[in-house]
């Protein structure tokens, strides 16, 4: 058990009058400031950290393109993470609505981890259909030049209700469902995302393919 | 550039009526599911994934202890990650203040950010004066058994207050910053911390050989 904080205080006083020096030696050796630093935590991974954030309306395939992502990235011997709405929105953010104020908090605390998550030396993937071109903004702002991959995931309104994989075309279409993004809400497409996938038109495998090459190319991976 | 979504819609519907065999069986590749598991990405790691929380006053040493275990952990060939104010204060709760609700969502969303770190297969290690045991225990909780491991910088408050680094006692004697931690607010100490350290009785070399052992004893790193 401690003593209260006042009478700890006084004892220790007291320590410190017969053992001063002692005391001032070990109390400077602990500010002593090493820090590890993100580069050395890339190059232990062999990787240039970024975030491959895949936008796209629901339905698009941005889900399977980053975990088939990452799941070649982790073969190669990578060290990633993938960032999307089942392991964010019941933990990091799931004290915020739907409300215009709380989607952009949304993606401005994702983004806000996600660029933990580089400063740790990982590659990190993510998956939010974030329809707004400001809020994905905000987050590119806050990496550095090349650290933020945007692959907008352009498969077809009509190949994504088709395939309507959780019912909530349905559900918007019938108004269950209100302000659903390609429906009653806009979706803005990137104007400058480093790739463009459309899922409709090219294999999971080769749209993977693809998006190795590009971080090859731009020195993200060997 | 893209059609506005409706015409795009329309043309995709003519699309699916002129190739629809072939559309389907891509948008059924498309939906397999292969997920990297936490299990995975900790074996890739060569360790078990793992939330160190450093806990104890202003001054006491928190910061120190953090990095000079993750420098040692680096040497060793782990792969980590530090929490601390320095890089979580100005992103992802720079939207709080020091309000109790405040300060009680700033430790649930560092802890629920370290649990996504925690999934990711790293050692996450933290520091944050923390001074609230049901502040620490929303964290705990979060965790599987074993993976939340809270360490008590227990420093007597005459030492910390000596070092004073950032001149904060000093200021909170004078009453010019109020609620301050070990002065006019209360610390709880931890009842059942997993280890507890006096940094002003022990050297920051003996007390990371001591948290290494720790964490060899349970099965963290080997």
């Amino acid at each position: 058990m401690l003593l209260p904080l006042t009478n700890q205080s006084t004892l220790t006083h007291i320590f410190i009058v017969l053992f001063g020096l002692e005391m001032q030696q070990t109390s400077h050796i602990v500010w002593h400031k090493h820090q590890l630093t993100k580069a050395e935590r890339a190059q232990q991974k062999s990787q240039k950290p970024c975030l491959i954030w895949f936008t796209g309306l629901s339905g698009a395939g941005k889900s399977t393109l980053a975990n088939a992502l990452e799941l070649e990235l982790y073969r190669r011997g990578h060290h990633t993470y993938l960032l999307d709405g089942d392991n964010v929105r019941h933990g990091l953010t799931k004290d915020l609505g739907f409300s215009d104020k709380d989607r952009v908090e949304n993606i401005r605390r994702i983004g806000e981890a996600a660029k933990l998550f580089v400063d740790a030396g990982l590659i990190v993937l993510s998956a939010f259909i974030s329809p707004f071109s400001d809020d994905r903004k905000i987050v590119r702002d806050l990496f550095d030049a090349g650290e933020f991959v945007e692959v907008f995931v352009n498969t077809p309104l009509a190949v994504c209700e088709m395939r309507d994989p959780k019912g909530l075309y349905k559900k918007a279409r019938s108004g269950e469902i209100k302000n659903f993004t390609g429906i009653d809400s806009d979706y803005e497409p990137p104007s400058h995302a480093e790739c463009t996938i459309d899922t409709s038109m090219a294999e999971v495998e080769a749209s993977v393919a693809k998006l190795i090459t590009y971080m090859q190319l731009s020195g993200i991976i060997k």
